[in-house]
């Protein structure tokens, strides 16, 4: 039965994963817009993250809905880092008392509602225009929440911030597209590149692809527990020189997918390799919230370029934060901003004018993320709550974080280094000759076959390490670290039997 | 005094303008993002609504709050259909309860929430993630809003609608974006074509700009109610062979900025024209509720292809709707869908793989779309109080659109079709020889030149014709609809005594 299931299976990820590579030779008489015509940039894009593998839990979901014969009950999504729906995590009262309010003030008429809440509300509709979250904000974002953005970042890092300088987005991946977007230089023949992580959070790769530019991938070193080594950026920069205009790196700190946190000399040594290179900095720091380790600390690049003084505090930056991360994890929202410094004054007045066209971002997902950036003060009616309610989520992923690693490298074969922060842990994972011969038989990435299988095996939806990239010859993957405790322990439970029996059957 | 202050405002608008034209010689140390190396296709970019013309007018309103000399007190913005912020049009209250109380649940416990709102928010929450709209969705959107959009289309054009054809986005700008990116072929040397009406909303023109694509313009007929002349369309698709792959073609019905409602009968013919010539045709219908004149009907491009029955039915089509507009007016929630027919199989996959890569969008406007779609029904409990708000809403519209077409035509030199849909009035303005040979030696339109005196003499704020792209050697402004009466009346005496002083001291 088992054999017969593996054998579907791997029939539907074949399917899936084909869709991508050929076009039906048959076409519809009328048909403008097949795979010949489709933008051929388009095609290049992946997106592992939703990709093949989650269609595939999506069908399993479906079909375990009636009478089945898989050996489990339920798929455990651990494949996105999406706090509200991955666990037992309920949204932050705070939030969603002001959003609430923002939303149909006539709901801050009850006597339970906190007046600092009914305070804030007041002062974010006050720079709405007809004091309604329905009318098109700035292109930049509200001007309140950007104060309060700068208010955050000034505090976080000891140096002025500008409201003026801060962009309120769609979730970070928006901003991210917009600065990338900046660099490209629209010449096939010699491309912007952009330096981005191996393994990197997949966006990246995917907007390269679909910009046309070129990815300069330099190695996260794993020995060292993900760090980033300027030996290897010099020689990724190098080898790609002929092929590229390198215009940008992007750093992600905390890592996605590798949870590491960058040490502040770390950091300090990328920037002289970027200003040396006058490569624009994308400092990707949507995690900058999810610090666990004890030992660890967040610097955001903007501090530490400020520290560094001239020349450096001159470069031009982008960080980038969202409402989807942190331990609130209003995903859905859209919530995000990001932080432009030193720019060139023309330059700023095009991307205004860039932004203008698609009017502003979300207005509700603006109210999020200033939730978010401006908690409730000691003393205020709503701080007690808000901050039962933020140690309980911060102490669970704590504990979690802590947990997952220790129980991966209780396994044969598995490898994982300290998840220091993020919601991730990246395993790397020992995968026999045969099985990656196997694999590649059927075109398909080892590890993307193995977490096919493990899939179908036991449920557990993660996404291949392949999907972000990582050195030739490793293999990994990737889970998030937001299912509760309990369903954790029993997920790696699952996983050290399907390992064990995967290694023995490709001996 | 005056003259004083309109050489300011004439500097103010050159440096404006003049920052889409130049970049400045001296660049800092460390610019590695300067004129010179940013993204040639952003600098291409124009968005006239959100332009030099309304940069001038925020000055404006910061300078009246303290002591000025201009003539007036207050700014009026027309320059954009941005419902609440524009009038005295409060937010409808159901869609507001319901929003509220998938915020945040708790509200729905006062006694006086009514229960079908209440069932409504109990229906969306299930189909989201931990019951939260917090997580993020399918990239698709919320299936449940996406079944209530099919059933609105189904009941709206009498053929089935299929919520696998749904896709949920930030707002209609969104949508576009991505089918016009799937269309692209990246080519420089003869990139794709897409065919957009003059005038169009500048959101095409910048959207092909950015993507580098080739703009077929095709004239609206002005003479006859801005439809569209199928000898227009072959002379403009032919002319542009040449220098493109022509692929795809917009109309915007209702238009905007033209205000018009296209006949069957014309919709038929578009059909026929782009299946005759293979084009992927794009339909803006963001303002198919807001149709005001007796008489006038809005016919869905899918309800017409489906009524032409074979070969049409099987053409591909996207139509685009949004939450910004219709009568409710929530702009800010940036919710918005697209329908897409016809689709070959493999390109939808492709579709659904470039979305996911943004994860999905905003929650929050899924939530508003879905209530804008899914109204009470008569006898539910939030039915009637529902029924009053939108009938004083869409009267208040009903009466301004035929309103401000009378007024302009009052006015010596101008000439103003039939408000028949839509938000706008677009007007012909009769500008003096005189002035047209001053403001080109100024560098600019001379409808930019006649708008930004309009605004620094009577604080009106629209936007100049030539934002919308024209018929060469006529001259238009573009004017919401939406302040209120005594306002819109207002204005136009302000604007009747500009315009004769204008001609005066131009003649």
């Amino acid at each position: 039965m088992l054999a017969v299931k593996y054998r579907l299976s791997l029939n539907s990820a074949r399917q899936v994963l084909a869709a991508g590579i050929n076009y039906r030779k048959e076409q519809k008489r009328y048909a403008t817009l097949n795979m010949q015509t489709l933008n051929p940039l388009v095609k290049e894009v992946e997106y592992a993250v939703r990709g093949p593998i989650v269609i595939r839990a999506g069908e399993i979901e479906r079909q375990l809905k009636g009478k089945h014969d898989y050996p489990f009950d339920r798929v455990i999504r651990a494949n996105i880092g999406d706090c509200h729906a991955s666990g037992n995590q309920a949204p932050i009262t705070y939030i969603r008392q002001f959003v609430a309010g923002c939303t149909y003030p006539e709901v801050m008429n009850s006597p339970d509602f906190p007046r600092d809440v009914k305070q804030r509300v007041e002062r974010l509709l006050s720079a709405c225009g007809g004091k309604s979250l329905g009318s098109y904000t700035e292109s930049q974002g509200i001007i309140t929440i950007r104060e309060d953005v700068a208010a955050y970042i000034q505090q976080r890092d000891g140096y002025p911030a500008d409201a003026g300088n801060i962009y309120l987005c769609n979730g970070a991946s928006d901003g991210i597209k917009t600065v990338i977007k900046l660099l490209m230089n629209n010449d096939p023949a010699k491309p912007s590149g952009i330096m981005i992580p191996v393994p990197q959070y997949p966006l990246y790769s995917a907007t390269l692809s679909e910009y046309g530019a070129h990815q300069i991938e330099y190695y996260l070193d794993e020995d060292n527990n993900w760090a980033l080594n300027i030996d290897e950026l010099e020689r990724s920069l190098n080898e790609a020189k002929s092929k590229c205009v390198p215009r940008g790196i992007v750093v992600i700190n905390p890592g996605n997918p590798t949870g590491q946190v960058l040490a502040r000399d770390n950091i300090e040594n990328v920037i002289r390799f970027a200003h040396k290179h006058q490569l624009f900095v994308m400092a990707d720091e949507v995690y900058q919230e999810n610090v666990y380790l004890p030992g660890s600390k967040f610097f955001s690049f903007k501090k530490v370029l400020m520290d560094l003084g001239a020349p450096y505090n001159q470069m031009e930056m982008a960080s980038f934060h969202s409402a989807s991360k942190g331990w609130h994890g209003e995903c859905g929202s859209r919530g995000g901003y990001y932080e432009l410094i030193n720019l060139d004054k023309d330059v700023r007045m095009q991307v205004n004018k860039l932004i203008s066209a698609c009017l502003c971002s979300t207005s509700w997902g603006q109210a999020v993320m200033g939730a978010i950036i401006s908690p409730p003060r000691e003393g205020e009616e709503s701080y007690e709550l808000y901050k039962k309610e933020r140690t309980m989520v911060v102490n669970r992923l704590k504990e979690k974080a802590d947990l997952v690693s220790q129980l991966f490298n209780s396994v044969e074969g598995v490898r994982c280094n300290a998840v220091m922060g993020a919601m991730y842990a990246f395993p790397r994972i020992e995968i026999p000759k045969k099985a990656i011969e196997y694999a590649k038989s059927k075109k398909m990435a080892p590890d993307a076959f193995y977490c096919f299988q493990l899939l179908e095996k036991t449920g557990i939806c993660v996404v291949p390490g392949s999907g972000f990239k990582q050195r030739p010859g490793t293999h990994h993957l990737r889970t998030t670290i937001l299912p509760p405790v309990d369903q954790m322990k029993d997920m790696v439970e699952r996983f050290r039997t399907f390992h064990m029996s995967f290694l023995r059957e490709w001996k």
